[in-house]
């Protein structure tokens, strides 16, 4: 009877629905950009694997017509989180020596282990166990330093994760390379691989400045602008490492680099617990980026990295879980807690390193030491779909008075439901979408006896 | 054809089972005494709430005929953790202010919110809330301390965990008593309702030292020796109150403690953060036990308990979460591994505080510090049946190298597979059998629209 009679008269009730691919409405929306943000009740829509809009579930409905939904009416969904300094493959040294001596644990446990074992399937296996476990506990990007970064490149990119890979550069021969011109030269020839696959970036790795030469480093650093690529290394982690520097050099590490000219905001300084107020001002000035460990630097009794005088001076500060073997899990969710505990305690500040100011670390912070703030690190239009979602349902989530505290400091890496990388799901509802869990699962076992 | 003919020339075949309640199967069991012992494929035979036996799996088949059989071939059997120190009602705080200074966080926020909140509804709710939370990590015993603890202590028994109910004593007014006298007096009636209640036990909880009188304190030791309790004190926990009790009284409290004769293994010192070289010697001379809160002390950021050390001289230490507003969990899974990793951090020593010690700080030694050593702790013929499983299958906890490692430095409270305490199940497979999941979760949602 009223058939068609309403909308010729009132072109205004003509939705008009944008086809994206897919809507995701869920309870809370933390964007990260800008800071200190909660939505709720928004649904976020991809298309052609970015951030197609943010806005209202009721809205969104209105105006998308998407291919696959998803309602998560518990959950608050953030930015995948970035694990800015790992070495995926060691996940199969996980608990193989605890409790050790550093020097002990290195020489008697971790080397020798490493020159019987590592290569390619290895680094194969090990990388996927690590994967597997940070799709789990919700990263969607890791930054890698290890021998066959070829290898671990294709079994992210296989997975689904996105992958800033480490060309390694170390001082002395490996299963990966003989000799410093051979790790530059595969260095090269693995960017130049990989110079095209989507969700694949590099980074130079120099190990650190104790175990790579000066003219190594200079080369680096003159490759790394012309590649326009970060580099990424370990720089005082411990008192050895800079009672070693001063014995050889007669100076700090942070001094020589400096004078190698490779202080920058490409540089990605990793664990930096031993700082005197002067380094501190240096590396400000230079806007080189830190990379802490709490968890790796504790269990390793590295020192405390200074991470509330870092960012009172303006220094942006990512975190990272370090490998397997001194951690002993690549779970950034809990990294979150423990930053955002310890930073209190070595500040003296119940007010240090906030929960919001954890999430930041762990996201944009880390997307800018990457210097991939443009593509990912946030939630924003036009950005890649990065996404995570937790649910706060669990009982251990309760009363919720706010999602950010809840996900810093209540919330574990089971509470991560689903995870989305480029738009692609990886995890849905627990369950692993693009690795085999138990084959995963058996390789572990398989390697465990040949130990 | 056969029947009957051999057993009677050979008497040895006849096999004369024990009946018991129930037999649980494992891949591993860590008794936790002795000491770094780790068995494999054992089963613990359970019988009216105690443990009855613990011998291979083949043989225990053969011995025992129980009413209930687990096999968990994945699984680690350990002795059921032991919170040494909550405010459990507090779990209604939890995430309602973070990242405050200390003074800030407690006069705007907590104390305030306890006076307008704080209510036998609240505590039951609270405590509720809790001790799901604590069933669900693997926690089976807690020692608490806060108001109205006959309906925390009721609570708890009802969910038939294992408690500890603090007697609490505080020199201001609040819903629970008046006065020094009044919760002198509540104190006693609280001990006398309990004393035969099979799961509590008490302890004098004098809040501290700075808001209990001295009278109130000779009092408490004296009745605490008649009772044979122990007395549960939050001691030395921030420099302010250090700097406080200097300018009141011109000494330090653990001072003003010997003095009154408190010292002494009856006593469960709480957080200990700040510790002159001599003071470790004093408690080490009395016996007195330390609790260490290691999430509380960061987040506060109180101080460093320096666990190590006091371990080093001898000193019994116990693990605790805290309350949950200044943690803000309950789950003394990952109070281990805090624990452990900061313990390492604080000392300087990758070696100091080594997994197995962790465990020791949630079981044995805190079954010491409450007096229940002969009957909780570590799994022993004769003791009662508090035992946990987790499940050790996760890709995290692979390769699985050592279980203790595994636990402590890699597992969550969600590899908590089952819990029973006195030899009753508490959680099966995750899920709680004495408490209804949904009531809590909806009863934290009513509290917060309070807030």
């Amino acid at each position: 009877m009223y058939a068609n009679s309403g909308y010729n008269k009132c072109p205004k009730l003509e939705v008009i629905y944008l086809n994206v691919d897919t809507l995701i409405s869920a309870r809370w929306v933390i964007p990260v950009e800008p800071a200190n943000k909660v939505l709720e009740n928004q649904s976020i829509a991809i298309k052609d694997g970015k951030i197609a809009g943010i806005l209202p579930n009721e809205k969104a409905k209105l105006k998308f017509r998407p291919a696959k939904q998803y309602q998560l009416d518990d959950h608050v969904i953030i930015p995948g989180l970035i694990n800015a300094h790992t070495h995926a493959a060691m996940s199969l040294f996980r608990g193989m020596a605890d409790d050790l001596p550093l020097m002990e644990w290195l020489n008697d446990h971790i080397w020798p282990a490493e020159q019987k074992l590592v290569s390619q399937e290895f680094v194969e296996d090990g990388t996927r166990l690590a994967v597997a476990e940070m799709i789990r506990s919700g990263t969607t990007c890791f930054a890698d330093m290890y021998f066959f970064p070829d290898v671990a490149a294709t079994v992210a990119s296989d997975a689904g994760i996105r992958s800033v890979i480490g060309l390694i550069i170390i001082d002395f021969p490996s299963a990966w390379a003989r000799d410093a011109d051979e790790y530059l030269l595969k260095a090269g020839q693995v960017h130049h691989k990989f110079r095209n696959t989507p969700l694949v970036k590099t980074a130079f790795a120099p190990h650190s400045p104790y175990v790579v030469s000066e003219q190594s480093l200079r080369q680096i650093n003159t490759l790394a602008e012309e590649m326009d690529i970060p580099i990424h290394m370990h720089v005082h982690e411990t008192t050895d490492e800079i009672n070693q520097s001063l014995e050889q050099y007669g100076k700090r590490p942070l001094q020589r680099l400096d004078e190698l000219g490779l202080l920058s905001p490409r540089l990605l300084a990793v664990h930096m617990t031993q700082l005197e107020p002067a380094e501190i001002d240096l590396i400000a000035h230079y806007g080189v980026n830190v990379v802490h460990c709490p968890e790796s630097n504790l269990k390793l009794a590295s020192g405390f990295c200074p991470v509330g005088k870092l960012q009172a001076n303006g220094i942006n500060v990512a975190l990272g879980t370090d490998g397997a073997a001194s951690n002993n899990d690549l779970d950034m969710i809990g990294e979150m807690h423990r930053a955002a505990l310890l930073g209190k305690g070595v500040a003296n500040d119940c007010g240090a390193v906030k929960a919001f100011t954890a999430l930041e670390m762990s996201t944009i912070n880390a997307a800018k030491a990457l210097g991939l703030q443009d593509m990912i690190g946030s939630i924003r239009k036009g950005k890649q779909a990065d996404l995570i979602a937790i649910d706060l349902s669990e009982l251990e989530s309760q009363p919720l008075h706010d999602p950010v505290s809840q996900i810093v400091y209540s919330a574990n890496r089971n509470q991560v439901s689903d995870v989305w990388v480029a738009g692609k799901q990886l995890l849905k509802s627990r369950e692993l979408l693009t690795i085999n869990e138990n084959q995963v699962k058996l390789s572990a076992i398989k390697w465990r006896e040949k130990f």
